[in-house]
């Protein structure tokens, strides 16, 4: 079944607020990128990929320019094939940065035209061990004050999760431990609790902080020194013993074994949008697996509750506050605490297009 | 003194030839992205980076719509300082890839307005130690039949070149090396022989080729297996003897640490258009010093001429197929067999705007 046509479009959508992380300053909006595969039976798939705001114009440029005129007139059935394709394409501007974003929006609608084919939904795809994972709030407040810090995660309480994260990296560390108390004493001792340090400190700095960390029973510290020094990550776990988390800055399957090899992490966090989309996160699963690390998920809640659902080793997904969600026909669904996949064929993302119209650039 | 402008244009330059290495296929032009960088005194810097035809909107992409918008009303004597900047300022999409070929181009015309600032030639900005290095002519000859293969090395000998290099990666290791064989009779015993295979073999493979190649006294085998395999690296360096050379895919400084940490090399060769310009360079070089390995470059001729011929334990330049220095108002000088750097302020790479305007892309 070959392809006849690739769309893709920009959105820029403002958040809300602004909202603020140790490293990557305010953030005003979003970019959504949405690639739309279609066959010459008319069949359709959508994928997509998202930034904090840079990075969009490039993600779309290669797309448009370098994935697409590749792409056209191949067939879409065996999506591990034209993975391996794309990344061979693009190899030399590659491994890692824009082409993996771009790559992923196209590897993504080649799964929801996969699971559409078949009439299956993609956690069944993806490996099928459940329809429902746990899920966190993950914040990007490190720019509120305590009482909106509080306030923004009652909100996550109040949406039926038992899990919360927050940004740290305040000026000095007894800001954020100050922070991290009072927040556990909203949270009480069953809500599970991260932190994420944004890469901001050094491996030395975040040891004396994992070791401060720890009379408040953390799931885990995320990552706590730069994404690229994984034996940094290996020292701060030996020392300190504190369960470590990272992956939302990895986007190559050899990033991934160098962190299941060196960093000494509990969780691993792909995010499908910049891994290389649906097979490339699966690859990253299957990593875990053999490590007994447990998968987990960074952004785009509304198609990782599929993904990590289908895990029989499942971590958390975070329920990011980049609200891609909203702009969906379904926002994801919780019932009892936990987050439900989609029941429908494809990967169960539909965009509302006529929302996000408005925020398109040309 | 302050940004005021930045100009990005792109170029597909079309080549000779069709020019093959074994993967990336068939090379019918190339792609030239020039960034000039204009302060409030009106003075002007330009830098570039190039792609084997792949990426290039995309890098123009960013640069205009990230980085310019950063770089406007930035002070641009601190080269280091804004380098470090943009590597921030893109992060979460960038660590390499698009955004490495992009600050790179940036970085070069920096570098370029400091030496018009100071009077001072690259070379000497770059440390001083000479100004001319070793060059070899590398081919991307992989297509060509073995009488061609051995003519277009004729050509890099008449220019004055007493190195050449060929791709490798034929069907058979067999006709790899009779390649290898009827180049080595060719050249005679005096002229440096390098072979570069483009990461198509397996560390297995390429520990048997290493062996085989022994009687052939290479300078050095290049990209033997895929660069993201550093340890691969270091078993065929270990296994065979073999030096071992690498870097025009390594985009970031963590890439350079672990492969002069694990990959054993003996010839490392960073590419100012996809390591960060100058900067980027650099850091390379230096950890070239601290390592003893000896830094060489991977393309763009013109520029690299400067760097190379700067250090003190310096290797060889590629005189690289891509003929960007055609382009430019002094294609590299060669003088008894060594490349001569320019001696004008700035980079002394000043591109021939009238002969490029006609391959612009708009
Ligand atoms: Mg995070
Ligand atoms: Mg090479």
């Amino acid at each position: 079944m070959k392809i006849t046509s690739v769309q893709t479009r920009l959105f820029n959508v403002p958040l809300d607020e602004v909202l603020v992380d140790a490293k990557h300053g305010d953030h005003h909006f979003f970019q959504l990128i949405t690639t739309t595969v279609r066959l010459e039976d008319g069949s359709e798939g959508t994928g997509y990929t998202y930034t904090g705001g840079k990075g969009g114009t490039a993600i779309a440029a290669m797309i448009r320019d370098d994935l697409t005129p590749f792409l056209v007139g191949q067939d879409a059935r065996d999506v591990e094939a034209l993975y391996d394709a794309m990344q061979w394409h693009v190899h030399y501007v590659a491994r890692g940065g824009i082409a993996s974003f771009a790559i992923s929006a196209v590897d993504i609608a080649l799964w929801d035209l996969r699971g559409k084919s078949r009439g299956e939904p993609l956690w069944k795809m993806a490996g099928g061990a459940s329809d429902r994972c746990r899920a966190y709030g993950g914040g990007i407040d490190l720019g509120f004050a305590l009482p909106k810090l509080l306030d923004s995660l009652q909100v996550f309480l109040d949406r039926g999760l038992n899990g919360v994260k927050i940004k740290i990296g305040q000026p000095t560390l007894a800001e954020d431990i100050e922070r991290i108390a009072a927040v556990r004493k909203m949270i009480g001792p069953d809500v599970a609790f991260a932190v994420d340090a944004n890469y901001s400190m050094s491996v030395d700095q975040a040891i004396e902080a994992a070791n401060a960390f720890k009379p408040f029973d953390l799931m885990w510290f995320e990552e706590p020194t730069i994404p690229d020094d994984y034996k940094g990550f290996g020292r701060i776990a030996e020392a300190t013993g504190m369960p470590l988390a990272m992956g939302e800055n990895l986007h190559t399957i050899h990033e991934f074994e160098y962190a299941v090899a060196d960093a000494k992490l509990t969780y691993l966090q792909p995010d499908a949008s910049n891994c290389g989309g649906v097979t490339g996160w699966l690859q990253v699963a299957a990593l875990c697996h053999e490590h007994g690390i447990s998968p987990c998920s960074h952004g785009m809640q509304e198609l990782h509750v599929s993904l990590v659902a289908a895990q029989p080793d499942a971590g958390w997904i975070e329920m990011h506050s980049f609200p891609i969600e909203r702009y969906t026909t379904r926002p994801v669904v919780i019932e009892d605490h936990m987050a439900v996949a989609p029941n429908t064929a494809g990967t169960g993302v539909v965009f509302d297009w006529d929302q996000l119209t408005p925020f398109e650039q040309k």
